[in-house]
Order: C-alpha cells, then sequence, then structure tokens
C-alpha cells in the first residue's frame, strides 16, 4: 500500500496522544466541512435507487458546469482502481511528481507504466494522466494545453481532485470528448473524505463502461444524500473558495516567518520547502499537529489549511516553538 | 444492469405515490434496522485510518466466529465486481437459480461462466459459486458438503448474504483454507444496506489481493462506525435472528391464507408459489406493497419481512383484498 497522508495512525503511534489531540494537516481536505445536517434513516436502510444516483449525476454535472455523462463513485480512488480496465493494458505515461497511486495501479494490471515530467512527453502514449492542479506542489496547466494534448494521446485522464477552489482551471466544460475522461473529488473541497464519493466526467461509452465496472450501487446512501445537498449549495461553495483563497495565503505568511519558502500548492494545500522536513515535521508533531512529508524530496513540507481560529492559534505557536 | 429487487423507482412509476407511502418488500433486507444512534463528525468529515479498517476486520470476525482474515468492502456487491480479477479468466460455474449478478460479471470479464444445476457439477471449475443459504429460494447446503467440494475446484466462493439469520450455516469457522472464500453481507440483516458494506473472508493470499483492488480506503467512514457497533452487539443479533424466524413463520401464514404456497425462503425473505405472480404483484402493489417477481418463474413471488405493526396490517388487509 501506498504512503497516503490522513492515516493518523503513524503520528499517534509515534508521538502519542489521542485521536482528538491531533490536527491532521497532513491531507487536502478542508477542516470546515460542509454542514451535513439530518440524515433521513432510509438513506441508510434502503439500497440506492437508480433515480437517487441520477440526481445525483444532475447535482454534480450543475456543480461542475457540464452537460457530460458522469458516474458516481466512492471517491476518485475509486475510479482510479477501474482505470486500468477501461482498456486492454498496453503504455501509461503520468506527470509526475503526483499522486502516488496511480503508477502501481496501472502496473499491477499489466500496464508499461512510466512517469514523465512534461506535459509533451505524455504524447504518444495510450493512457495519459495528468493531475490538475497537481499534488503535492499545485503546478497547474492551462487547459487549452491539455485539450491540444488529447489527440495525441489515446486517452487522457485530467485529475480534477483539487480543481473545486480554483474552478476556472477545470476541464469539464469539455467532458464528454471521446478520450477526455476527468476525476473529480467531491471529500476535499466539501470537508467530508470520510463519505467516499467522488465522480468521472466523459464521454457515454467510457462512463458506461466505468458504470459496468463499479456494478449497481457503487455509493452510499449517505453520500447520495449529502453529497446532493452540498453540490446544490452554490452559496457555500462560494464562500468556501473564498475563503479557502484568503487562508492560504494566511498559512504561506505563518511558513515565511518560520523561515520555509513556498514550493507550490492550491488553496487546499500548501507545499513548503523547509530545508530540513523531517524536523520540521517533528517540531508540529510535538504539538500534535500532523503534516505530509516525502522521501524523495528532503525538504518538502506539505500542510492542508487549519479550521478554526484554535487551530490557527496552535498552529502559529508550534511553528514559533 | 440487472434487474434487482429494492428500486422502488419502477413501483412509483407504474403504480404511483410518494417513495415514503411504499412498503418495500421487494428485498431480503431487514426492515427493523440496527438502531445507529450518534455518528461522531470525523467519521464523515476525516479519511479512514488503517487502524478504523483493523477495528472494524475484529469485529466481524467476531461476529462471524472466525480467525480468518477478513477485508471489508462497499457490500458483497463489490466483492463480485473484484471477484473475475482475483485469477486470469478460466471456468467458472455457477449454481443457479441464484443471485443474478454472478454470471454476468464474470462473462464481462472474460470468463466462461456457465449456470449448473447440482452441486455436483460445481466440480472440475476454476471458479465455483455457491449462495448458501440460496437467493431466491432459500435452498441450503450442509457446510460438510461444501468442504467436500473444495478441493474439486479451484476457488470455491460462499456467497452468505443471507446466512446472518441462520448462523448455524456458515463455513466462516472454516474460512482460511485455501481456495475457499467466503462473501458477506451486512447491510441485509442489520438493515443498513444504504451504507453498502460486506466483508470478504479467505486465506491471507486472496484476501490480500482483494484488497489490493479494492484500493486503499474500500469502505467509508460512516460504515466503518455503525458496522463495528453493529457486529459487536450480540444481543441484538440474537433478539433479531429470533424475531425473523417468528416473524417469516408469521408470513408463511398470511401467504398460506392467500392460498400461495411456500417454495422456500430464509428467515430474511420468503419465496412464493402464486400461480400468477404478475397479477399478485399487481394487488400488493395497489396497496403501495412492492415485490419481486421473476422473468423465469411466473409464479413466484418474493417477499421480505415487514417490520412494525402498522405494515403488517397494511400486508395483510392487501392480501384479504
Amino acid at each position: 500500500m501506498q504512503d497516503h497522508g490522513g492515516n493518523l495512525d503513524v503520528a499517534l503511534a509515534r508521538f502519542g496522544g489521542r485521536f482528538e489531540d491531533w490536527i491532521d494537516l497532513s491531507t487536502g481536505i478542508n477542516r470546515r466541512p460542509y454542514p451535513v445536517g439530518e440524515l433521513p434513516p432510509h438513506r441508510l436502510s434502503a439500497l440506492p435507487s437508480r433515480s437517487d444516483l441520477t440526481s445525483l449525476h444532475d447535482a454534480a454535472r450543475q456543480a461542475y458546469g457540464t452537460t457530460a455523462p458522469a458516474l458516481a463513485v466512492a471517491g476518485a480512488q475509486a475510479a482510479i482502481q477501474l482505470l486500468p480496465r477501461l482498456a486492454d493494458p498496453a503504455r501509461a505515461r503520468v506527470l509526475a511528481p503526483t499522486y502516488s497511486e496511480y503508477l502501481p495501479t496501472l502496473k499491477a494490471a499489466g500496464w508499461q507504466a512510466d512517469e514523465v515530467s512534461d506535459l509533451d512527453a505524455l504524447a504518444g502514449s495510450d493512457l495519459a494522466v495528468v493531475v490538475n492542479p497537481n499534488n503535492p506542489d499545485g503546478r497547474r496547466h492551462e487547459p487549452a494545453r491539455l485539450l491540444a494534448l488529447l489527440p495525441r494521446v489515446g486517452r487522457l485522464v485530467v485529475d480534477e481532485s483539487f480543481v473545486d477552489a480554483v474552478p476556472g482551471r477545470s476541464l469539464a466544460a469539455a467532458a464528454g470528448r471521446p478520450g477526455l475522461l476527468i476525476l473529480r473529488s467531491f471529500g476535499k473541497f466539501y470537508g467530508l473524505a470520510g463519505l467516499r464519493l467522488g465522480f468521472v466526467l466523459g464521454c457515454e461509452r467510457d462512463v458506461a463502461a466505468f458504470a459496468a465496472l463499479a456494478g449497481p450501487w457503487p455509493v452510499s446512501g449517505v453520500a447520495i444524500e449529502i453529497g446532493r445537498r452540498a453540490l446544490c449549495d452554490c452559496d457555500w461553495a462560494a464562500e468556501t473558495t473564498a475563503r479557502l483563497a484568503y487562508d492560504s495565503l494566511r498559512l504561506d505568511d505563518l511558513a515565511c516567518d518560520a523561515g520555509w519558502t513556498l514550493v507550490g500548492g492550491t488553496p487546499l494545500f500548501r507545499l513548503y520547502e523547509t530545508g530540513d522536513a523531517h524536523s520540521a515535521q517533528e517540531r508540529l508533531a510535538r504539538a500534535h499537529i500532523w503534516s505530509r512529508i516525502f522521501r524523495d524530496a528532503p525538504g518538502w513540507l506539505r500542510l492542508g489549511l487549519p479550521g478554526d481560529e484554535t487551530e490557527w492559534a496552535r498552529l502559529a505557536a508550534a511553528l514559533a516553538s
């Protein structure tokens, strides 16, 4: 299994404390989640119906600004698990460094999968993967440049897990073109990663293939209910986009005061060059704040954004200590 | 997509009414669900950790009476979706008639999959599937007979989705033997099908293969929280087992008065020979009670058990009308 943020087990084992003592900034999950409200009991008890799924898909298309076919899946990760089965194994290229699941998942399914460091180097592959904006460094690609790449690859997967807070970067409006697959995460921007909800946007044929692979009940009734409510709430999305933008600059200020340099990021996480990420992580962890570091980049530390003022104060104190 | 119970869309479209007007007896889902109680907000917001999953697996092993490796999946259906990928496509046989998803899912993945009507006819296949007790006819197989089949097939999948209410039929205690895979559904007995939770029990190698195919967050935080609570509640399970047994006989009495004959069943559903299932379904549907009928058996009607006394009274009135 790959290493991921959000696994507090490691933090608790190394630095003690109880789960609830920790501020988990090791992910890019919004710590001020969508207010879910009451849950009708039948969402837990009954099997989701096809019309339930249809209305969730409608809400997603509305929120993402597309008329293309959509399929709800149990998180963007669930789509990644199915991705290698859309076609017979061939040659895949992944724009790296990026989210760690693509390469091993493709390889395990028999694909010849390689990492490349340049967008143009994806050309000629049967399956090309770009995370936009990228995790962990926030690298962005112009929608027009990505669309120009489309005819030069078999399939282009654009993972937009972190695009909600920079919606102008999304290719969702172009979804439906043959060969273009867009993966969306619900849990990160809406702060509800435990729900396991995401979407695939694509042409009819590809979305139907995903639906067949995912099976008849791809997401829970809870995910359908809360997902639909949240995706229809444009006011909350607009306020959250503004707040995340403001807070990401606030985090950069704190990091700057600590002597760190911004490498990149999105409004959901920031990547800093700290000089020595191990000791930076330890300093935060002694204050029970968890962060993400990277094996191949010994100076890099990634931080999600604190939620309420108590969390900001604890982070500021830890960075100043 | 296969036809399934639990899809009230069809009933509403044909017979009117609102969702909440209907009593859905078209499934084998317990209509008196486990009382879920409060849900800690972090179950929605945070990514499930590995220790969360581990404790859910421990609860499942305890409840099912096994020490074998277990993996939580998003319903028994999620395990069926992954099943064809455990090995290269070869020859599969499914003991039929049974749950409609096995055959097309295996075929779609390139398996040569056939239905057989006799347990012994499974011998010689690379993958053999038995649903025990069976859906929709309740057919049961002695654990000893199934274990005797094990060395005669490549892999034996025993789908125990409906075994919770007849726990003496379970092979869970034998899980871990090479070649034996047991699928468990959580949502049916606990009345929480919308949660999407089930388990695979098997030998270390097979369970690890399922885990790799399912990916890092196979079930939601809500499923982990509620699943663990429910699986640890032996008193509720014992009371529910007793109540379902009593109620299934109560349902048989009503059906007998209506002139129907019991074909078979489990304490979660009953299958009746009605002579004319279409008109029997319509009679119930006019009272907004939904049932399951079968294309290949024009007299068969399957009914789940009503929940509270109001539902029993409505069913009795509809059958007497």
